[in-house]
């Protein structure tokens, strides 16, 4: 590398050309959000010395930024599942997630997770976090009160439910409000502060990893106060630093899909800097076309009772599942218009209440003056909601299999709102591949063998959750704080360098 | 590297490390399908020494098992089209193409290859590919007579035929059967063996590349008697080794939709090793997710009056389009069960000329009959069939646009056909992800840069076609060649290193 080659993520610089270590310790962090921060404790626990890079002024980075709900349970139950009456079977939860994936799942970390995810409950309470052992029973997208326990996936919904006993496993911390993730990396962040093991430099941007002869990870550059520093980390460097859903550039190379959200969900530093710093020195990155797209319909949780239909008036879901699942089922849908359809009454307040934003595009006395306002083909939508009506009369959606607790007959007026992504509705959206690592957060290079020295956690690695049509609330929160865990676990115990 | 590493494409082997150059030559290709002849031939041409490397023991690749249609046109017409009365526009090429690959489209691409098409036919012709002046009306996959020019796409349905007058770019070779694929790949084999300035070695395994300090690509090892030699390419390194989907573990993982299809479509040689041996040395790959899956549904050509409909009785798409494009609705359709429908005349010799192979599901000889014993709920076939007809006697196909030409009322009896995947229709597929290069070929970093010395093409790279929905055949063909013939261009014109 010559002198004036620009230090990029791209170019990963060679220990030998690396005169001085600015900074020497045994394992160093990028990126102090839900990954990094327990990353730093479970590797100080383990007996490291820890350095932590992280770009901002301050910690938190996406965690902080959510709800912070933690999908956890089997083993019989978290304490607080079982308080509330629920016993959550780990194998229940292996089949639900391994449904959730897809044919992309990586199984072996799934178990991981889900065998490990009650001790994971656990060891939150034991750093200090906070929840009470109470059930919010109505359907939301998050937990607005100070109760713990909620179903934030498609648990109950076709075709989940007939392979895997429902259990609610989305944890809310305790607080009022949507203030999980700020509590949460509050007791991350003072966790981290009490440990004199670590040190955390902030506003440090991680520009590029340094490899030794053999392709094994030394340390890494970072620039500080417009300095680059060399810093050398014995035992490994660990990749925390997000996804890319703030690079435009690379959502619509790799994850093109996620072009007809609206609003990337994420904090300025997801720029995919440690998925492009680990593919630089040969680690895979997989998944990268998948992500999380959501049109959260509810709340109102009676909005669940409408219907979803496209252009040709046509229903094409059990509109009980999750909302990402709606989102990513409306991308697949050939259409040029996609309608949620609701009585006046499930409509409540909706304007009130509503995340979805999505405008009304059409209210009908009758269904055919509904159908007939949204320039539906005659008879379309009435055969449609024909059909639905005798399903609800009889208890039973036989097309779609939505939940009987939630077939209600849609008697006019009716009011349908337009969903089509690009019309208006808030479209969230995130990516969801990353590099490839083992359980333990090493990372994997093409042939599937580990990168020497490298790790990866939360958004940077492709975790568990593969899928917008699978994902549930607390899946990315879960994710990053448990393989932030045990990445920083392993590299603790790696041979210092 | 120390020696007891072995040698595999993501270890990058370095210069340093190179003690004697075993062949050196200007330009090296890995490969010598479509891809790697054209290059060969245009790098010679451009006045390089070149060697090819080949992994079988005779050259072909996927090429020699295709037809071999080459999508070409635009300028106003090749000769083939303007003899038959086409005159065809590059803009209207342009709009086709950048529809067919959607919103990962690589426009730069997608102009170069329209704006050259008409002369890449010329090239052709000059090199001795015969092509007839004749046009083949009927609907096909593939030209079994000697005649050149056919429809193989979308191009006349809707949405594209609404946008971009449809125009055939399907050139057949002049040559009885399906025989298109072997005669372009003996002419082109011809060419290269006339060239004294180009090498084969056969049954020569490429292993890794050859990287300096810069990251610069210096040359690459090969197998070949069980020995490794390093190869010195003083201009650069054409890699042109197919794409991955003969390689399982990277289609799961990668492009795991793939894996609802039954039949892998290439060459025992297209293992990813191109596209690893890119990657390791920091070449970007992109769309890896993309493939073509299809199911070829016609001939017999009347299939295209039948309809295709889902477990709920539902119509999804204008059955008049591409058979890739029927295969990816197929798999975006959220479905257990999904059947073609048509009338025991349109049925006709299904069983003698069609390829697909799907399984008669039921028969009716009213349609209520046929809704039945496909488990269909009451009243939904029905539903479907009569607003068809409806629409057929009118002769509009209001909700999916399906042409005028192949509106014909479903009168009884009628046959379903089973094309659920997974339950015996033929859905062959190969992948359409790869290495992104700019139209010269040069391989591009994740930066965006071009990584020095590196070239890639024809289904090693990520090409103008980027999506089953989207392709039409003769791209991959035209698409191999083509950018075989840029690289090979541009990498004679490149500084001996």
């Amino acid at each position: 590398m010559t002198d004036s080659a620009k230090t990029d993520p791209s170019r990963p610089r060679k220990l030998s050309d690396v005169k001085q270590w600015d900074r020497e310790t045994d394992v160093a962090i990028v990126g102090l959000g839900g990954a990094g921060g327990c990353a730093a404790i479970e590797a100080a626990d383990g007996g490291a010395e820890v350095i932590v890079f992280e770009v901002a002024s301050a910690g938190g980075g996406s965690t902080a930024l959510s709800s912070a709900e933690i999908y956890m349970g089997g083993s019989g139950g978290t304490r607080v599942q079982q308080a509330c009456g629920f016993e959550d079977s780990t194998e229940d939860m292996v089949t639900y997630m391994m449904m959730a994936a897809g044919p992309q799942a990586d199984e072996a970390k799934i178990r991981n997770y889900c065998e490990q995810s009650s001790g994971h409950f656990q060891w939150l309470v034991d750093i200090g976090v906070p929840f009470k052992d109470s059930f919010h029973e109505e359907r939301a997208i998050m937990c607005l009160t100070d109760d713990c326990l909620l179903y934030t996936g498609s648990e109950k919904a076709w075709p989940f439910a007939q392979h895997a006993k429902p259990c609610p496993r989305g944890h809310n911390l305790q607080v009022e409000g949507d203030n999980g993730g700020p509590l949460l990396m509050k007791i991350l962040l003072e966790n981290v502060a009490r440990r004199d093991a670590i040190t955390v430099e902030y506003e440090t941007r991680a520009l590029t990893l340094i490899v030794d002869d053999d392709g094994a990870v030394a340390g890494l550059v970072v620039r500080q106060d417009q300095h680059e520093l060399n810093v050398r980390a014995r035992q490994g460097v660990i990749l925390c630093a997000g996804g890319f859903v703030m690079n435009e550039d690379m959502v619509r190379k790799y994850a093109p899909m996620l072009t007809a959200g609206n609003t990337p969900i994420g904090n300025p530093g997801d720029t995919g800097t440690g998925i492009l710093m680990g593919m630089a020195v040969g680690g895979a990155a997989i998944n990268m076309h998948e992500g999380f797209i959501s049109l959260p319909y509810y709340p109102p949780a009676d909005m669940t009772r409408g219907i979803v239909v496209n252009d040709k008036g046509q229903r094409f879901i059990n509109e009980d599942v999750y909302h990402g699942r709606l989102g990513a089922f409306v991308l697949r849908q050939p259409a040029e218009r996609m309608y949620f359809i609701v009585t006046v009454a499930q409509y409540g307040d909706y304007e009130k209440v509503s995340y979805l934003g999505a405008p009304v595009a059409g209210t009908g006395e009758t269904v055919a003056e509904l159908e007939e306002e949204l320039g539906l083909r005659a008879g379309s939508l009435q055969h449609t909601i024909k059909v639905y009506n005798e399903d609800c009369a009889r208890g039973e959606d036989t097309l779609y299999h939505k939940a009987g607790e939630w077939l209600t007959a849609l008697e006019p007026p009716l009011v349908a709102l337009d969903i089509t992504p690009g019309r208006g509705a808030f479209l969230p959206y995130f990516t969801l591949g990353g590099l490839d690592t083992r359980p333990t957060g090493q990372v994997l290079n093409t042939q599937g063998e580990v990168v020497p020295g490298l790790y990866a956690a939360g958004r940077t690695a492709c975790g568990v959750v593969r899928r917008a049509e699978g994902y549930s609330s607390g899946m990315s929160v879960g994710d990053a704080t448990f393989s932030g865990r045990m990445a920083g676990r392993e590299a603790a115990q790696a041979p210092r360098s």
